[in-house]
């Protein structure tokens, strides 16, 4: 990589996880100038990577959805060749994120704003065919794979409105899920 | 109830409804003042009834909490004496409000800033707890309730990161949720 595009990538990364930052805790009020300031660029430096702030939110939505597909796949067992196996990724990389630390209230606030940006929800239309794409190759029946990916998403949510998680509570509904995943039999019959 | 009674109850109701709308709009940053002004009523008066920011934002926690169990409780089939009748009630009170028009991203928004009040916490542990209860005297294995429970909850954030929510999927998942609900065999041996 050249020294410029190099310089550019790593201002980007910059600016993205400053924006996460600042519009996770403050939420849709969160300013161009606020994100500059937390990211240690000036404004015209930012508005020079991102033209406007409907843009950087925008680039900020595809951006977590990078990481969080990374994150699934990087926690993909790769000795792991049964069906189900990027179910099991999905729910490990749900769950280590959750014992890792609470971050919780600010992707909340986060997911929410970014929602309502202009644009967002063609990005995250995208992404979830993707997703759907992957999870049918996957080999679980369709139905199976959608209980313990929504289960999952449920457990992550549920320490915001039961004052808390309890990690104990936590690992026995991983340990759940990654049952459910394994077991070929019928879940229920439709 | 005496006139003075009734008005004081009206009252709390008026800005307890108007905190949920500032809240769930503009986050922790919602001040009293734009409370007050959202309820049409003085700042005075406000405080009269909450006697600060904090006081107010813990009732609206037990409000909220207290809100979604009617809500639950509603939706129980009279004529139902399964086991299963409670999560059945819990499934259908969420998934009629996904269906009702999305306040989704508000509501999270909302979740996020009441979890980061001090004193939430204790609440939400207390709702928690009655919801425990009345889950395993609900008749369901505590692991098919929970599952149930927590895929509902996923349901409901998911529109959030998917790019809004397709009604027929919605209902599709409702209607797998309930199908787990009502078959008395095991799910997964564990």
């Amino acid at each position: 990589m050249e020294g410029r595009e190099r310089d550019t990538v790593r201002t980007r990364r910059v600016v993205l996880d400053a924006a996460a930052k600042v519009v996770g805790t403050h939420g849709s009020g969160a300013s161009v100038d606020a994100i500059a300031r937390q990211a240690g660029v000036s404004k015209g430096g930012l508005l020079h990577h991102f033209r406007s702030r409907e843009q950087l939110l925008l680039a900020l939505a595809e951006d977590l959805a990078e990481q969080f597909t990374a994150a699934v796949y990087a926690a993909v067992d790769p000795r792991d060749h049964a069906p189900g196996r990027l179910v099991r990724g999905y729910v490990n990389a749900t769950f280590d994120d959750l014992l890792d630390g609470s971050t919780v209230p600010e992707q909340a606030v986060l997911a929410a704003t970014l929602s309502t940006v202009p644009g967002v929800a063609e990005v995250l239309q995208r992404d979830k065919q993707r997703w759907k794409e992957a999870f049918d190759a996957d080999g679980l029946h369709p139905q199976r794979a959608l209980l313990i990916v929504r289960a999952a998403d449920g457990a992550a949510i549920a320490g915001l409105y039961e004052g808390g998680s309890d990690p104990e509570e936590l690992q026995h509904a991983r340990e759940l899920l990654l049952a459910l995943s394994r077991d070929d039999g019928p879940l229920v019959n439709l």
